[in-house]
């Protein structure tokens, strides 16, 4: 099958954040770190690539049709983001029932279709697997980039890996990996428990040759925040993965 | 395009547990209640349709090739259940790289390739999402019913309701939904911590006409034992979950 490429003059730096397994927190992450770059003074896109699971319309309660020009779609700017989200188009509660060929079309039009400005990075937020969605990128954006999130749970770090080598296959660089839920904090006492007693992630890092990102704790208040549209500001782990990710990709 | 019927006439109920929403413990609920069931006397197997994150070598630590017998795989059994993964005839690390139509044939071959022995109910662990196993299951079993996975968290439920109409889409029953990650309980003080604090579960089931057939905590002693391949027992929640299940089913 003859590949087609995608071309996207405008934009510096494509960053796939995939994780293999879902529910890890992928796009949380993925919305923390597009916000928070923002903050710094970059210009940021974030693309929700999960077509049968968005989040971007959940986290920003936008829900409307982005307006057309040309016959490109306009992103929606908030919170300091370009944001585009098949949520967008398509109805709230509506089943998407599509087979892999044409979500593949999907995925290319949120990428081709859409006037994304000049911008220093997109972040795109990926469907969970190594689907077509990762074949179709990997194989169509040469210049793609990938950062992986992980719980350290086994079963996690087994579709991380999985994911990983999937990226490596293609040629597709990866940029370092983000530990999830590492922790959980009692509101009440402050006691701090592991929550998967996994691995432990940074010496699994330098083991495989891979940067580690950081990790982030399970924290009531992100997933309020998150929900509620809002960034987490000043949160020390946040911080120290934001400047870890520009160290990485000398943005 | 022709739909190809599998049938199965060993097998009395054949129930996906599905989530939309991935990582919201769709896989450790299934083993669960697939062994509990099992220890009631019943004949479980269990199918772990998720191609791209098979759980089921983690969980029971098998790896090897099932043996093959007329041209049929034999599926393992261990703890009690009969059970078959693409996980089993894969390499542990190997990335698959599949895109739709090769999805649907392996998918395929999971339910008809395999000598399933007589079983009273096998449960599917569905991959997350709503795409190519869901409407390869959806259209081609015509016995299907499912039971839906979901945690209160806002995100995980709309993906969950759009998970849902897919299947009434394709007049599949829903047997009901299992709340999952509720609360966490600290190990120190005891305090239950609300987890995600969105919807209530129960009232959301109600107003949707839905049967609730309970939840659990996100409990650390249940993660590390499943990741060992032990299945919880005497756990007060389980047991509920698994006495409404046969309640839907009349198994």
């Amino acid at each position: 099958m003859k590949i087609q490429r995608i071309t996207l003059p405008n934009i510096k730096n494509i960053v796939a954040i995939a994780s293999g397994k879902g529910g890890v927190g992928k796009s949380t992450i993925a919305y923390n770190l597009a916000v928070n770059l923002s903050k710094k003074g970059y210009k940021v896109g974030l693309l929700d690539a999960d077509i049968y699971g968005p989040s971007l319309p959940c986290f920003t309660g936008i829900r409307h049709k982005p307006s057309l020009s040309e016959k490109k779609f306009i992103p929606h700017f908030v919170n300091g983001l370009y944001g585009m989200s098949m949520g967008f188009l398509l109805e709230k509660k509506a089943p998407v029932l599509w087979r892999g060929p044409l979500l593949q079309t999907a995925l290319r039009q949120l990428f081709q279709d859409v006037a994304w400005p000049l911008l220093d990075v997109l972040f795109v937020d990926m469907p969970p697997g190594t689907g077509d969605a990762h074949i179709t990128l990997g194989q169509s954006i040469p210049s793609l980039q990938v950062v992986l999130v992980s719980t350290s749970q086994q079963i996690a770090l087994e579709d991380t890996m999985r994911c990983l080598k999937t990226f490596q296959k293609m040629n597709v660089p990866i940029l370092g990996i983000i530990e999830n839920m590492k922790t959980f904090v009692c509101k009440n006492c402050g006691t701090e428990s592991d929550i998967f007693s996994g691995e432990n992630m940074e010496a699994l890092c330098q083991k495989e040759g891979l940067s580690f990102l950081g990790g982030l704790p399970l924290d009531l208040g992100i997933i309020q925040m998150t929900n509620q549209g809002k960034s987490i500001d000043q949160n020390v782990f946040l911080e120290k993965i934001v400047n870890r990710f520009l160290e990485a990709t000398h943005i």
